[in-house]
């Protein structure tokens, strides 16, 4: 009778999350659940070296600077990006344990078994 | 001069991601980016069989049926799960492959460099 399409074997679906656990992973969740954020996310991970000048991220937008400002504030805040003023600019780069939380969340240990 | 700690290997840091794919991915990280979806998520998949009533759901929350309700509902129409109606009760499972496409974004191909 049961039309349960295997079990899932993620993490998430290994054993119940406790409270702490998920309202510390709902933040990070959270911060990267806007597809601005996700995009800015991905342009400073993508870039050459490893971290982007604020200027280069302004400009691939049809934003304002401070509305770009606001959601690297979200990034940087929920600890997934962290940046360093050199002279002019502003640089952003991602914390790679903070991305790779959120990867072992919902990466499946074995592909799912199909019915 | 540089401060970058290495570059994060995860899909989101490979290249830019597109207006499209960031919407579609927006619209799952915003159905988990939430506590209690978190567990519900947690508890359906690590059920006895893959699969949960909403009977076992409701009673490990300090919530009100339609409270759970609505978050499942949240859940379901983001694609991560699904449900069927049995007699009395709605059970729930997972949907490994929306549960895999977050993983996938997140999850480093190779170890992040350490500097």
């Amino acid at each position: 009778m049961t039309v349960a399409t295997g079990q899932c074997c993620a993490p998430i679906a290994r054993e119940p999350l406790s409270e702490t656990d998920a309202a510390e992973l709902a933040v990070l969740l959270k911060a990267v659940a806007d597809p601005v954020r996700l995009r800015l996310l991905s342009m400073i991970g993508s870039h050459s070296g490893g971290e982007a000048c604020v200027c280069d991220l302004t400009d691939a937008f049809n934003l304002t600077a401070p509305t770009i400002s606001h959601h690297l504030k979200v990034l940087r805040t929920a600890g997934l990006i962290d940046c360093e003023r050199r002279g002019t600019w502003v640089y952003y780069w991602i914390i790679p344990a903070a991305v790779a939380r959120l990867g072992a969340l919902f990466t499946p240990l074995a592909e799912p078994a199909t019915t």
